[in-house]
């Protein structure tokens, strides 16, 4: 069985904890299992390196932070390395040029173009465990050293599994898998056993952050088995993330997602003419401002109101790009008092009732849905964040996800 | 003009240090130079990182041991291009491979085979500023990342001057030249504005540690002009090594240097049959033991003396090798607390009276000298060691080096 095993940050924080991993490794090495494993930077090391750069400039060219900031997690896969190579293991760390990740030339976020996997099969071959520098490649012109952006440890784990058609890819964190929801707001959440690709997208873009949506999505289109789980408790198995056919019980809810990093924005008194909303929502494309849920409503006066939402993060971007919308007529006000909660579940496909028990649920307990919005498996609705906890614990009871 | 530089862990120890560092080579860069900078990782770094190695194993594989100590170098050459870059120059980093650094395979100590000047060639007909990685290569066979040992980033500037026939290479550290005789000895040292190749190696095998015997002959065999300086104090203009036909007026005597790190063995009463010492010298050399001065003395009994030394960090491993040379007859101990005091100066090959006047000084300041070995530019004598700073004092008043 080929697994490839991904090792965040916190999982390789410590040298001590460097060592637990070797022992997890070993583990499925001593079952036959071929490895490879695909490793963050040590926590708090690719913040130092950051730190460093910023003392020089505000701006440091993409190109040499992709140096600077490679050079992390090439310092762990060699400790790693080190580690099980000490108890006897065949071992050889690769950096991501080694690995044959091969990207575009976009530094700081590239995109994984090819991956010539030669080395690694050859050092399968030779019965090796590969411990491969997550997060980096080499771009396929230029031949420097790239990184993947946020979360690209994560998609260098998907992408080799992929490539090397592995059985089964484990994400390693400090969480030992995807709950109905987060323990911290409902402790009765319980932790799913499996997942689809797509239930899995929506609770990510809906708040619920274990896994990059970059990662799932490449994994989706890879048809890569994804497991998350904990390194700090390698005994309790993780949850399964794969196809929709794979998953034998499809739950009507999986889960309930929350986002509180959302800004509402209002706009009143638009004069209703064609292609004002389509015009708005263009530009703020351009900006690469990330509009989620958006509602239109039309008054009888012929004005149009539009509410839409924003990550808290653009606010800043978002004003200003309002401001050449701006007219005397309208009024836009913005509100970060609010809160997105989501129901995921694929079972919603052929189960009515769901949407419509949310609402009853929320409206129960005095809560006012100011938007709401739906797709095949999802329902979200964006409350005043006082009731953020409230919602999602009712929500839980209302679904039964305890159960 | 083309200039290699190269700054070492203390010159980029900290982040205020690679700015000043930014700061010497832009002087140079602004009066139309071409600039090849050489660095090394920041003081503490790499130590660091043995550190973390060694919890994992007492004898981490070289291999791995190199893909770790290698990136604290790209660190820096990232970090130094980022702070030129801001100040609008166009700058590249490049790791040992970008800078066509092959070496063979002897991973932890490799040695520089070749250097493909491609890279650097075509980014300075870009007119960029070039920030190497010392230290590191890459090995010819398994193209996996190397290191060259102790003192390796001078061997990667001085090498790197030579394949690009450099004007010049200036190795920058936190002392500003080659002085006479260690200052803190005798604070009337003084500062030598040019020495030779030659002089030079015999004053670092004798104890002045500023550069590493490698580098230097290196430097001689490539005909680098090589500069020893210090990034501290820029302003301060170093010390020349250069070729002996370069020098304008030559010292007699050009330095008095100081080795503590020395152990004489005494071997008394050896049966001369012919091969012995020749037998003991060849195992003492196979173990890898570095002995400098050889005495034998032939006895009326017929019976052979020997005394020699050995530094001081292979004690342990000479004394083993030493055992099978055990005889009843022979008596062998091992005296600590001696040094070497060697006066060094391409003069001496065409003065006389050199040699008589060091063993007068130390005489008449009663110090008895144990050793004494010559060669055409330098004496040697191995003293007790209290004796040390009164006859390096002593030899640098007899020879005027304060004037």
């Amino acid at each position: 069985m080929l697994r490839v095993l991904k090792f965040g940050g916190t999982s390789v924080g410590t040298l001590q904890r460097i060592q637990n991993v070797a022992n997890i490794i070993k583990k499925y090495k001593d079952n036959e299992d071929s490895i490879v494993a695909v490793v963050s930077a040590m926590s708090g090391e690719t913040n130092k390196l950051i730190e460093y750069a910023n003392f020089f400039s505000s701006n440091p060219e993409a190109l040499e932070l992709d140096m600077l900031l490679s050079s992390g997690e090439r310092v762990t896969s060699a400790l790693l390395s080190i580690a099980l190579n000490e108890q006897g293991y065949k071992t050889t760390s690769m950096s991501g040029r080694e690995a044959g990740m091969i990207t575009d030339n976009n530094h700081t976020s590239a995109r994984i173009q090819n991956i010539d996997t030669s080395n690694i099969v050859k050092a399968l071959d030779d019965s090796k465990i590969i411990i491969v520098a997550g997060f980096q490649g080499v771009s396929i012109d230029t031949h420097r050293v790239t990184t993947l952006g946020r979360g690209g440890s994560d998609l260098s784990a998907v992408a080799l599994a992929g490539a090397l058609k592995a059985d089964i890819c484990e994400i390693y964190t400090d969480v030992d898998g995807i709950y109905t929801t987060d323990p911290r707001i409902e402790p009765k959440a319980k932790k799913l056993s499996q997942i689809s690709y797509d239930e899995m997208l929506e609770l990510a873009s809906s708040g619920a952050k274990v896994l990059q949506n970059r990662s799932v999505e490449m994994a989706k289109k890879l048809n890569v088995n994804l497991v998350s789980r904990s390194s700090f408790t390698p005994e309790v198995e993780g949850t399964l993330i794969t196809k929709e056919e794979n998953i034998m019980e499809k739950a009507i809810v999986s889960g309930i997602a929350l986002d509180r990093d959302q800004i509402r924005v209002g706009m009143y008194g638009v004069i209703d003419k064609p292609g004002i909303a389509s015009s708005i929502f263009t530009t703020l494309a351009d900006a690469n401002i990330n509009v989620d849920m958006i509602v239109q409503t039309v008054g009888l006066d012929g004005k149009t109101n539009l509410d839409f939402t924003i990550p808290t993060n653009d606010l800043d971007k978002t004003k200003s790009v309002m401001e050449q919308f701006q007219e005397d007529s309208y009024k836009i006000d913005y509100n970060e008092s609010i809160c997105k909660v989501s129901i995921v579940g694929v079972g919603m496909k052929s189960h009515t009732g769901v949407a419509s028990k949310a609402f009853s649920t929320l409206a129960q307990n005095n809560i006012n849905i100011r938007i709401i919005s739906t797709s095949e498996i999802k329902i979200s609705m964006i409350i005043e964040e006082k009731y953020a906890e409230l919602a999602v614990r009712s929500l839980h009871d209302a679904y039964e996800l305890d159960k």
